[in-house]
């Protein structure tokens, strides 16, 4: 399984239950300060392997003093350690858990703190430090630890920038163990019934390794942003109204030129910068000629299936190189040189 | 295809084209109140068929009056007619399109009127009206306008619902034909970089069809909103910093305690109910006991693989009942049916 945590949205109404595993000792908190995780070096000086960027795992009594020390601080529930729970239930045989065993569930939260208090933490911790740029040392962490990085981070970045109500403009608060905001005026409209507005967001995005009609090369792209000599897969938001075939032949079109007909989904992949969910395609062009969208991308290719080949078994080519294995774009192109060899 | 439009998202920018579209004499509006789209029945009275639901397309003499009338009053560009464009190419095989022939684009626009113009149009146009309520009505509308329906309605719900910056509680502006919406407080922190506060919702939703680990059986559910004896597929909300099959695994398990294992992406569909894209998957279960969630669903049931084709192939079977054939759940069942049949 590559997931860690059961996220037990049942338990997110259960402000008795959420307050008593706030305090439990076996609690895990991970700590964030300005959207960056707070990480540490595992292995560390001395150790023969290369050191692993791993997410610090702190207790009640590490974080207490700074919670609900500030506005800024907020704290989100993660759900429970998967691997016990399981065992848990097999134990059981299905039947409900009794007060001790759920004492013994681990809870994780996340804990947003302020750049005073994450300055004052880390001269306390000196063996830890917030993963800043968070992008692409993102991808440095352990798969797992990712995917809560990416439940957490999605959360905090939704009430970073969504403090106010859109509907009528008035402050809100923080419900739900952190899934949930509403509104603080009474008579506003996104109080009656079910609103998107109260819910984090999750924007779809589509990215596709686009294959040739021969077969034997892929269409990749660069933009002005990355470094020199990287090209990834072509990838944009799904708009409204749209379905995820539509969006892929959408954009390959709108930023290479390029027509695609088949399209075919891969996997899928979160991607926390804020909150995007990758959805990974494999895209057959029905056309060849590449005209370059220069407001969207820089450059746009076909490479030949030795070439990427080289650069997948043997890294850098010099002429040009593709983002690491824990990225999506990595996992699509893999796919493709697995296929028809 | 399925798609009317070309969405031509390039054009969102250049505010002289759009100004030109609107007031072109070729150029199609189709008017919404309250979110409800303006229709028409074609066939009409004393034809043969069955009377079919169909957009009104409205010209710019018909709304010039309404626009820009009032607060309310919302205009979305859609895109160009699909068709005609892409025969315009063949004809220019690829080359820029000239100005005369820019010209004969016939593009389409969403305008949304207040209740006291909605009222005054009608009066004046008494074979059209408001679909209302849009829900299960929407799955009248052809396939092709349904998307477009799916466009308008999802644009126009976020500004009806996102009316004021959610970083700073400040008012709004809308630009890009309907497609962005920028705070007016200059030194809005939104305004810095690229927010998707300043872009329209799309929420991801998965839709599955879960099959018994004999294969013969699948899982269905209702809520208490339905009508009676309606059964469909489980649905629900994709997580920050889910995976598809992730949500799948655990909206199954919340609501009917039925554990997937295998999960496979079939197809989705837009539904403009605000903004969610459905996702559809086929879920294969490894376990059978179901204990429903009474506070997400009213009920959740094995059905036979024969049960299921008789209401196919039948239509309503006194026990129950599902969705219509324009519905991704009715769509997923059929999927399964055909499978290994
Ligand atoms: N974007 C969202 N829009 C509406 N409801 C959401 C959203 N995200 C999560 N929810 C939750 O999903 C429930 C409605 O789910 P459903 O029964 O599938 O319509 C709401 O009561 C919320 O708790
Ligand atoms: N939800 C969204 N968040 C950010 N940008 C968006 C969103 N939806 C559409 N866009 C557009 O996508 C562009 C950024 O795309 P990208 O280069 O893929 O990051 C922005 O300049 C916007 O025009």
């Amino acid at each position: 399984g590559l997931t860690l945590l059961d996220r037990r949205s049942d338990k997110r109404t259960d402000s008795k239950w959420l307050s008593k595993k706030q305090s439990h000792p076996t609690t895990v908190y991970i700590l964030f300060s300005n959207l960056s995780p707070l990480v540490t070096l595992a292995g560390g000086i001395g150790s023969p392997q290369q050191p692993e960027v791993k997410l610090c795992r702190l207790y009640y009594k590490d974080v207490e003093q700074y919670m609900n020390q500030t506005e800024e601080g907020t704290l989100i529930f993660l759900g429970v350690e998967l691997q016990f729970h399981m065992n848990l239930l097999a134990a059981c045989n299905g039947s409900v858990l009794q007060e001790d065993e759920e004492d013994r569930l681990v809870a994780w939260f996340a804990l947003s703190i302020d750049s005073a208090s994450a300055e004052k933490f880390q001269q306390k911790h000196e063996d830890c430090y917030f993963l800043h740029p968070p992008m692409p040392a993102l991808l440095q962490l352990p798969e797992k630890e990712a995917g809560v990085v990416a439940q957490a981070r999605s959360v905090l970045a939704w009430h970073n920038r969504y403090r106010f109500c859109p509907t009528c403009g008035s402050a809100t608060k923080i419900e739900e163990g952190g899934y949930k905001k509403s509104c603080l005026k009474e008579d506003c409209p996104s109080l009656q019934g079910v609103h998107n507005t109260s819910y984090p967001r999750v924007d779809p995005v589509v990215i596709m390794q686009v294959i040739h009609p021969d077969g034997n090369h892929c269409l990749l792209g660069r933009q002005k942003r990355f470094p020199p000599g990287m090209f990834t897969c072509l990838a944009g938001f799904v708009e409204p109204g749209e379905r995820i075939e539509d969006a892929v032949r959408r954009e390959v079109e709108e930023e290479s030129g390029v027509k695609v007909g088949y399209v075919q989904y891969v996997s899928c992949q979160p991607w926390p910068m804020p909150s995007s969910l990758m959805i990974g395609c494999l895209a057959v062009a029905v056309s060849t000629e590449i005209k370059v969208d220069k407001n969207e991308i820089e450059d746009a290719r076909w490479f030949t299936r030795e070439q990427v080949m080289e650069v997948l078994n043997k890294g850098n080519q010099h002429s040009f190189f593709i983002p690491p294995s824990q990225a999506i774009a990595h996992q699509l192109i893999k796919h493709w040189i697995g296929m028809n060899a």
